[in-house]
């Protein structure tokens, strides 16, 4: 690993799929496994929240800060091996999906509003 | 939106913060709905899986490219935004992470096997 | 169906697999997919419960009352046509794992104290 | 516990709701973290699923009975305890979803078809 933190979605995608390919891994990715293997890590992410709110969970996040990054790090990992797979651009897909959703969303009716588009 | 896709962590995370900031929407994210959100968008990806396996499952993903890079792009953005609300340098995580997945799976021992690191 | 709600496991059972039978449906049950089902309708089931909580989600889970047992139903039905394809006695389980869960979270150390049992 | 197994919905909830009421657990129990409970209890089910598939994962799960009994029960548990807390009767609840879903998936389209009800 070089001295720097990767910062582009493609280093990252990269990573991963050396880790994978270093244990030949990628026979095992059946596209059913790799989001069910999201779903997984989400559910530990969401297991760091459980039981506590408000200040005493910001106590908790900010004692479990690396745990969380953790968590974080494996889900955005199979993001990244799943756009991969699938033959995604991911940093295209975004930017698309940030536009669906402004449209879905628009600012002058969901400002300061939590609730679905189809109830604004 | 620039004519170029975005590529960096900065950027995405840049981007995933204003269209959060256009609607005044951070008084809604508190760390345990944003890591049920993840979960949800999580759970959406899953469902385009169901009921389908091998070349089905294959066929349908291509159909479905276009949905499942938007499900990938929510649940980047959940990421991004969590990692962002509790200090957490992604990049940094993401080669840690890696790096102690390293030690737990070593490749003599894990090439080619799909199990959990403490039946290795 | 008769008057009478349902009230034992094994009329529930049978409910869930008349309406499965009658849609020739088993085809599709890999164990797999309906881990995976059960997995949506909790995921459904939590959104219920996004962006509110306190009295405002009190209030909202009572105008949903019926949307939540919908929820439950689902993941219920789920969790029936598992154990009954897996062959698990699920009232047995159920109480063995009572039993199970005591010896972890003994009454005089658990009592009041929301954490895991490591760390009883 | 008495010899025979409970069978009905009654008699699970209220072994249920004693295993808490001994631990003075009803107040950690807000709707959203009973939610999200049910749904880490889900997750630990589906990942007895992963990585396997066809006999392989018949075999696993063969040999995993125990386990998968044991993360029903949990799922079950957390569904009474819902139920319970939001005063609404799932055997009712139950029978009503079947009729809606009979409705949704009639058996003369429904037959023998894996999708959803609005592209029959």
């Amino acid at each position: 690993m070089s001295d720097a933190s990767p910062s582009t979605l493609a280093d990252l995608t990269a990573m991963a799929l050396r880790f994978r390919d270093e244990r030949d891994w990628a026979q095992f990715h059946t596209p059913k496994d790799v989001a069910l293997s999201l779903t997984l890590e989400a559910a530990e992410l969401l297991e760091i929240m459980q039981w506590r709110d408000g200040p005493a969970l910001d106590e908790h996040l900010r004692a479990e800060r690396e745990h969380v990054g953790q968590e974080l790090s494996d889900i955005l990992s199979w993001v990244l091996i799943l756009a991969h797979d699938q033959g995604i651009d991911l940093g295209a897909a975004f930017a698309a999906k940030l536009e669906h959703n402004a449209a879905k969303y628009p600012v002058e009716k969901a400002r300061g509003v939590a609730r679905k588009y189809d109830r604004l």
